[in-house]
């Protein structure tokens, strides 16, 4: 081979969704290509209507991607535009992640595997009674491996009735843990004896910084709280749990699980966490 | 606006074609959106079979791309899959680069515009009589815009007759500058008084860096011999034609001037030729 001959080509990778401006996701993975040498890159595409998530998906397999991720709201919308998925979309009904296997588009989903994995560094999910904000694409991976990380008990709690029927269904089928639906009104009251909350709605990200309507009152202090949104990392929600004395998991602890797996899945490089901590307080810090 | 919104969202360009691994132009691309203090980046996509073209461009505009270049073989294949192109588009059947113009691709083609103003940084085309072997997508362009800066005579020396014959007849049609075509057998002589000397096949990029098979005997000492190819920037084309005191235009010189065009079309800032001189040299010596 000529010494002249270039480098090795980029590969790119992304994320699909909508909107995507205050995701950190693409600097976080851009500076983890870059501490390992990677001629990669990571675009977040803001598709703005779901009639156009076949074209996008299909422009990515002929574009040669190496891999991409899909977040709200077309994580469920995906999936009949792959050629394939694992079994953890086949119970969830949604993908947050593909890979190219031989040429194949193959989704998957590691949202409750994110989380689960941050909460569990704070405290244990086997026996607790689980309250669950909200029950769309995120929210029923996480009601999922919550259920299966051995929760006592787990309540959704969402405004539209039929959505969160079927994800509690759904859950209670696939792992056999008690699971509940209460019709979000006003400032809902939590369950009596509420061990992990999790906010699995996009109230409190930026730009509009909305309330998470629930009555604090019946928040208990020993509470461990939760939020999928990671920008800003301490939403209002988590800011007045941590006011109440509770322990708080950001959405950006998360979003550091759930990128380190997919990472691997991509490059095959098991990564370090730290590189990932600093790639993601660098980006948010910005 | 909060203090902590993130900064301005990557934009994506790139460039269609098969092979793609040997041209600088993503690198190029690269430095300069970075000398700019630009969020751009530009990726260089092989797309392997034309079976492909419609869902990478389809999948282009749903994506959100800022632009994207298209080059051999797929300069033709892409304009029906485009919203619309420009006048040289439907003189010159090939278009190289679109844009997005309220959200519509347009295709262009300055291939010829580019190798006019590299060529003409050395001789004045007007009244020259100019001989172009090859004519495939980016020779199309070029004897077009070479007639149009005024030489006396244009010759096509293909291998294939059809394609030779048709350029020739739409050369002479849309500029009324006498063209012929001559076919391509064996070293082939040039025709007497040849004073510009082209090659616009991909003889001579690596990695196979293949003879260009002409009889060098019949180049004039004092004609001007210019390449296409940018890889290797000097070809063995070139550097016969230099040994025997010719004056050279190589591919990197042309690649510069369509680039700066192209740069400026999807950033509206008029850059420095400077810039991309220092870009492209050192995208090639990585």
């Amino acid at each position: 081979m000529p010494s002249n001959m270039l480098a090795p080509q980029k590969q790119m990778t992304g994320m699909f969704g909508h909107p995507v401006a205050e995701n950190p996701i693409d600097k976080m993975f851009d500076a983890v290509y870059a501490h390992y040498g990677l001629n990669w890159q990571f675009w977040k595409m803001d598709v703005s209507s779901s009639v156009e998530i076949p074209a996008a998906i299909a422009g990515s397999k002929a574009m040669g991607f190496a891999g991409f991720c899909i977040t709200v709201p077309y994580k469920i919308d995906v999936i009949k535009n792959l050629d394939g998925f694992d079994d953890d979309v086949r119970v969830i009904g949604a993908a947050n992640y593909v890979t190219f296997e031989d040429g194949r588009m193959i989704g998957h989903n590691n949202d409750g595997k994110g989380v689960v994995k941050a909460i569990e560094k704070i405290t244990s999910i086997a026996g607790k009674r689980v309250v669950m904000m909200g029950a769309g694409g995120a929210g029923r991976a996480m009601a999922v491996e919550i259920a299966r990380a051995g929760a006592a008990h787990l309540t959704i709690i969402t405004r539209r009735e039929a959505q969160g029927v079927e994800v509690a269904d759904m859950v209670q089928r696939a792992t056999g843990v008690p699971t509940e639906w209460i019709l979000w009104a006003g400032n809902i009251a939590l369950p009596e004896g509420t061990q992990i909350l999790l906010n699995a709605t996009h109230l409190g990200a930026l730009p509009e910084l909305e309330a998470v309507p629930i009555d604090w009152n019946t928040l208990p202090a020993d509470a461990t709280v939760v939020d999928v949104i990671t920008n800003p990392r301490i939403t209002p929600f988590l800011a007045t749990a941590r006011d109440k004395g509770c322990s708080i998991v950001d959405g950006v602890d998360m979003l550091v699980q759930l990128a380190m797996q997919i990472f691997e899945a991509w490059t095959a490089i098991s990564p370090d966490e730290q590189v990932f901590q600093v790639a993601v307080e660098r980006a948010l810090s910005e």
